[in-house]
């Protein structure tokens, strides 16, 4: 059924920058991939598709996720915490999340009190972009 | 071994206001139960007593969880984002998370084109906080 947008969206607190935090979660391993941001505009692009676009605010653009790199992620539910201020997007992923080639964002670790890198790179970035 | 704490900063873009976002994932069931800020000082205390301790952005205050609730966060990994602006901290929790009772802050869901509440509550406030 078509989502009443103006009624899901009355329920979220949007910041000063119109923007509300997401977190983006593989529905079946449950692994935490990213943490990206939303306005208006990116969750009725995603409820609208079934795929999850952001709010890039480096570029200040829309970012459908995976429109470069074929990384989509399908949106299997939306979910809402306590206070209005944050998304939970459970989502498939298609292959790596990221730019770096690592399937999720949370490579480095702190291991004997200093940041150390504890996921592979599964896909090089020149593969997923083409070089240059 | 004691962290060094501005080594470890150093990795870390915080946002204007000094703060960074903190995605709390229960280490074991891999269940995402909030989003929450730290600053440099709610870092340094999380690191030392190994509990978890955000920034509260309303009571501007740092906030030991569970100071009041006993629901702590045991720190068992702080994980860094690529962009080195999102924190993941995989965490013990001990029984519910939130003021709301529920074990995590995601309890609504988008059905049939509105938010429903999908988990039940586990611990009334009245219980958790004291009556009135």
């Amino acid at each position: 059924m078509p989502h009443d947008l103006p009624s899901l969206t009355d329920a979220l607190r949007f910041n000063a920058d119109g923007l509300i935090a997401v977190v983006a979660q593989q529905y079946d391993t449950l692994e935490v991939l990213m943490l990206a941001w939303m306005n208006r505009e990116a969750l009725a692009a995603t409820l609208e598709s079934g795929h999850v676009t952001y709010w890039s605010r480096s570029r200040a653009a829309l970012w459908r996720k995976g429109e470069r790199s074929g990384q989509i992620q399908r949106l299997v539910e939306l979910r809402l915490d306590c206070d209005g201020d944050t998304l939970l997007a459970l989502v498939d992923q298609t292959g790596v999340a990221r730019h770096t080639g690592r399937r999720n964002c949370f490579f480095r670790a702190i291991r004997d009190g200093e940041w150390i890198e504890i996921a592979p790179v599964e896909a090089a970035p020149e593969i997923l972009y083409g070089a240059g």
